[in-house]
C-alpha cells in the first residue's frame, strides 16, 4: 500500500479538463488496489500570470517539491502569442518548472494502435506496429542558453552542452533500450554542430557499457524524413532538446490523433507527467477534449511509482474504449462520448 | 539568343551521373532555342578533397565567379561520417561555397504530382494538390555563428540574425507569394528562441509592403506537425536555417520519391540549382539514380535567366516521363529505365 502525493497543474485551455479525468482514473486505482493519492491542485501558465502576474508562481514550485509528482495538463492562450513584445509569457513558467525541477529527460512513446490506424495521415502498411520512445534532452541546449539582442539590433541564441548533461540523458535513454528491442538511435548534426559532435562523443564513449544495444546515428534532416517513410525503424531515438521539440511533434502524428499521447518528463529527483497537445483554447468547457493522452500519462506516473500492474490495468481500461469505441468527436464518425464519459469509462474499468 | 556559363559541380556518388543528364538537357535546350551554354566542370566535396585535400578548391570557387550560374550535383562520402575528429568534411565544401557566393534563400517547391501519389507514404486525400514553396534562410544562423569547445569540455553553437539577413530573404518569400495564393508561414520557435522573435518582428514590419499577401505564424514542432496533417494548407513557407533543413526534408516525402525534388539557392549576384537528393554512394555507377530532379533544377535555372518558355518546356518533356512510365527504379514495378535512358528521353522531348 503507498501514500503518494500528486501536484496537479490544470493549467490552461482544455488542461483542467483532461485532468480531470486522469484524476478520476487515478483515484479508482487507488480505491481499487487500496493506495492512497493526495492530490495538490496548483496554479501554472496563463491562468497563474493572471491570478499572482508570474507564470510559476513560488507557491508552486514549492509544493511540486512536497511531491512525489506532479500531472500537468496543458498551458499557452493566445493573448500571449504573436506579440513578440510581451515580457510575461505561459511558456516561461513550464521552462522554468522544468530547470528548477531538474526534469532532463522527456520520454514520449509513440504507439500506433491498430484500431486508430485509418486515423492517420499514414498510410496503413507504413505505421502498422510501430513502437518507439523517443528521449529528448529537455533542461540544456539552446532554450537554455544566453540569449538577447546586441547593440546594432541582431538577435542571439547560445546552444551549449556540457558532458554530463548528454550522459545523464544517454544512459536513461540506453537503459530503457536494454528493455526493449536494443536499439538506439542518436539524432543530430553532427556534419554542421560542435554540440552535436559532442553528442556523439558522448554517445560513443557510453555505448561500451551497454554492448547489447545497436547504436546508429542520423542526421536530423534525414530523421525528419525517415520518421515518415519508415518510422518502424525506429526503437528508441535520443536526442537534443530543439531536436526532439520537432521531432516528438512530427512523430506523433504517427498515432492519428495528438490525443492519445502521453510523455514523462524525469529528472533524479522528481517527475512529470503530461499529454502532449496543447491548450487547444478553442476546445475550452465543450466536453469534446480526448482526456486519453493525460490517463495515459497517469498510467505512466503509476510507473514511476513502481506500479506496474496498475498501470497496465489503466492501459487496459484505454485499449477496452478504444475497442469498444468510446471516443471523443475527433475519433469517430458516429456519436461521439464527452471528455467526462471517456474519463468516467476508464475509471469504471480499472 | 543567350550566351551562358554554368560551372557544374557533379561532386560525389550519384552526383556526376545525374549532373550529366541536367546537362544533356540544357544543351538540348540550347540547341533547340538556339541559346549558348558553355560547360565547366570543378571540383566539390569528397572528391575534391581527395584530389587536392580541400573540399571547395580556390580554383572551383573562381570558376563559379565567373559564371553565371552553378549546377550541383550531390556531395558527401560515408568515409568522412561518424568520424566526429575528421578535421575536413565535404559538408564544408558546400558551406563555405554558399557563404562566399552569398546564397542566402534556398527555395524548396514541394509538388504531389498526381500520377506519384501511390508512392507517397502519406494517403492520397492529404497530399493531392499540394504545391508549396519553402525557402529556407541559407547563410545565417546556428550554421554560421561562432562554434567551440569550453575549457571544461562543453561545446557550443552560437544562432546569431541581423534584420538584414532576415530582411532580405523574408523580401524574396513574400515576393513570391504575391505572384502566387498570396499566403506567407512563417516558422519559427518565437516562444522560447531570441531570434525567432527578432523573425517574427522584421516580418511584421516587412508585411505592409505586401498589402495582398496574408501572414501567417506557426511554431516550428506545431509546423513539423501540419506538413503530414494538412500540407495543402501551406503557399509559401519561410524559415531560418536550421528549421529550413529539417522541414524541407520532411516536406520532400509529401511527393513520394526524394528523386523528384530540385531546389535553387540564390544571392544578389549567382545562384546555384540542385537536387535535394543527397549523394547515395550504394547507387553510384549502377545507372538507377532518378535525374529528374537534377533536371528540374536545371529547369529553375533556366527560369532564372529568364526563360521561361524554355523552363515550361523542359517541364513538360518531364511530365511527359513520368505520364508514359520512363522511370526510374524506385518509381516503378515494372521494366525501369537507366539514368541515362529517363535523362534522354527528356532531352529528346524539349
Ligand atoms: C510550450 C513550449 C515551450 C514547449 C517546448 O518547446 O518545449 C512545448 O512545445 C513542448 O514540447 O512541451
Ligand atoms: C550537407 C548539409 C551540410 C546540408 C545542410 O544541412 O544544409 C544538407 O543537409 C542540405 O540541406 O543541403
Amino acid at each position: 500500500i503507498l501514500r503518494k502525493r500528486v501536484v496537479v497543474l490544470g493549467g490552461d485551455g482544455i488542461g483542467p479538463e483532461v485532468c480531470q479525468e486522469g484524476v478520476r482514473v487515478l483515484k479508482a486505482v487507488a480505491e481499487r488496489f487500496g493506495h492512497e493519492f493526495i492530490f495538490d491542485h496548483q496554479l501554472m501558465g496563463a491562468c497563474a500570470i493572471d491570478a499572482t502576474g508570474d507564470p510559476l508562481p513560488e507557491k508552486t514550485l514549492a509544493a511540486c517539491w512536497q511531491a512525489d509528482a506532479v500531472l500537468l495538463g496543458a498551458i499557452g492562450d493566445p493573448k500571449y502569442d504573436n506579440n513578440p513584445a510581451a515580457k510575461v509569457r505561459p511558456e516561461q513558467g513550464l521552462l522554468k518548472l522544468r530547470k528548477s525541477l531538474g526534469l532532463y529527460a522527456n520520454i514520449r512513446p509513440v504507439t500506433a494502435y491498430d484500431r486508430l490506424l485509418e486515423h492517420s495521415p499514414l498510410k496503413k502498411d507504413r505505421i502498422q506496429g510501430v513502437d518507439m520512445l523517443i528521449f529528448r534532452e529537455l533542461t540544456g541546449g539552446i532554450y537554455f542558453g544566453e540569449k538577447g539582442r546586441t547593440g546594432d539590433g541582431a538577435a542571439f541564441d547560445q546552444c551549449t552542452y556540457t558532458r554530463e548533461e548528454i550522459a545523464r540523458v544517454a544512459h536513461r535513454a540506453f537503459h530503457a533500450a536494454e528493455n526493449r528491442r536494443q536499439k538506439l538511435t542518436l539524432v543530430d548534426k553532427a556534419n554542421v554542430l560542435e554540440t552535436s559532435r559532442l553528442w556523439r562523443e558522448v554517445v560513443q564513449e557510453i555505448a561500451p557499457q551497454y554492448p547489447g544495444v545497436v547504436v546508429d546515428y542520423l542526421f536530423v534532416d534525414n530523421a525528419a524524413m525517415q520518421l515518415i517513410l519508415n518510422p518502424r525503424q525506429f526503437d528508441v531515438l535520443l536526442t537534443e532538446n530543439m531536436f526532439g521539440d520537432i521531432l516528438s511533434d512530427e512523430a506523433s502524428v504517427i498515432a492519428g490523433s495528438l490525443g492519445l499521447l502521453p510523455s514523462a518528463s524525469v529528472g533524479d529527483q522528481i517527475a512529470l507527467f503530461e499529454p502532449i497537445h496543447g491548450s487547444f483554447p478553442q476546445a475550452k468547457g465543450k466536453g469534446i477534449a480526448n482526456p486519453i493522452a493525460t490517463i495515459l500519462s497517469a498510467a505512466m506516473l503509476l510507473e514511476h511509482f513502481g506500479l506496474q500492474a496498475e498501470a497496465d490495468c489503466v492501459k487496459e481500461a484505454v485499449d477496452n474504449a478504444l475497442e469498444r469505441g468510446v471516443l471523443t468527436p475527433e475519433l469517430t464518425s458516429g456519436v461521439p462520448y464527452t471528455t467526462e464519459q471517456v474519463g468516467s469509462f476508464i475509471a469504471y474499468g480499472v
